[in-house]
C-alpha cells in the first residue's frame, strides 16, 4: 500500500510545501513548492491565500496524511504571534480535509534526515536531494518542507506505521 | 438594512463569540457563548473542534460581517504560540465562510465600548449587559466577544459603515 505524505513548513510570509510517496523502504519524489503571501495585505487576505494554496496541492495530489513542522519560537513577540496564525491556519487548512496531522520539531527533523540536531540548513537540504534523488536543489522552504514528510516517513515506518497502514490514524505520534 | 455582526475573542483554551444586529443606531443581542476545547487534546483536535465551533455558530446565525479581537501579545512565547495558533484558526474559520474581518485591540474595545482603554474587564462586561439590555452578565469569553462585535458596530457605523453598506468591504479597518 503506497502511503503520500504532504510536509509543511509554515511561515508568516512564505509556507514551504513538499509531497512524497512511500513504499516499503523507498520514499519518492512527488512534488514541492511554496506559497507566498501578498506582503502589504491585511492577516484576512494572508490566511485566504495560505489556505486555499494548501487546499490546491492537497486536491491535486491527495496525500494520505500529513506533517506540519513545530515553529522556531522567536524572542520577539509580534514576530512569534504571527508565525503562530500562519501555523494555525495551517493545521486548520489540514484538518478540514481530514488528513491525520503529525507534528515534528526542527531538532527532530534534522535529527531524522541529517543524524544530529545541530546540523545546519544546508546539510539538511543536501539529505533532502540526495535521499529523493532530486536533480536539482529545491527552494529552501520547499527542501524543509520536504525534510519534514520524510521525518514523518522515517517515524512512522515501525509499530506505529504498521497500524495507521491498517487504518488507525495517527496524530502527534499518538494513535486515535 | 440589518446588519448582524459576530464578534470573536480568540483563545487557545476558550473562545468566545457573540453574535449582534445592529438597525440604524439600535443594537439587539442575537446569541452568545464559548467553544472550548478538549485540555489533553492535540493541536489538530483542538482546532477541529474550534474551527467546526465557528462554523456552526455563522451557518446558523447567518452573519453578514465579523469582527475578531487582537489578541495581546504574551511574555510567554510558548502561550503566544498557542495564542497565535487559535487566533489562525478563527480567521481561517471567517474567511472560509467568506465573512469580512475586522480587526480590533483591546484598547479599542475598551475605549469604544466603556470610553476609556484602562477600564476593568468587569465594566466592559457591565456595559455589555447595559448596551444590549441583558437580563443576566454572559460568561466572561461571551461578554468579550459581545464586546468586539459592539466595537465594530461603533467603529462602522460612520463614512467606512455607509460605504460598507454600499457593499464594500472594510477589512482591517481599509476598504477593500
Amino acid at each position: 500500500m503506497k502511503r503520500r505524505i504532504l510536509g509543511i513548513d509554515p511561515g508568516s510570509r512564505i509556507t514551504g510545501f513538499g509531497v512524497i510517496d512511500v513504499i516499503g523502504n523507498q520514499r519518492h519524489y512527488v512534488a514541492s513548492g511554496a506559497i507566498r503571501t501578498p506582503p502589504g495585505a491585511t492577516l484576512a487576505e494572508r490566511i485566504k491565500v495560505l489556505v486555499h494554496g494548501i487546499h490546491q496541492v492537497i486536491d491535486t495530489y491527495q496525500p494520505t496524511e500529513s506533517a506540519l513542522e513545530q515553529v522556531f519560537v522567536n524572542v520577539n513577540p509580534a514576530a512569534t504571534l504571527m508565525l503562530g496564525q500562519a501555523r494555525g491556519a495551517c493545521m486548520t487548512a489540514l484538518v478540514l480535509r481530514d488528513l491525520p496531522v503529525a507534528e515534528y520539531t526542527a531538532l527532530q527533523v534534522k535529527q531524522s534526515v541529517v543524524g544530529q540536531g545541530k546540523a545546519p540548513k544546508e546539510q539538511v537540504q543536501y539529505m533532502v536531494v540526495r535521499m529523493l534523488d532530486l536533480s536539482g536543489t529545491p527552494q529552501a522552504d520547499a527542501a524543509d518542507a520536504l525534510a519534514v514528510a520524510l521525518t514523518h516517513a522515517n517515524h512512522s515506518g515501525g509499530a506505529i506505521g504498521k497500524l495507521a497502514l491498517q487504518g488507525l490514524k495517527v496524530r502527534g505520534g499518538r494513535l486515535v
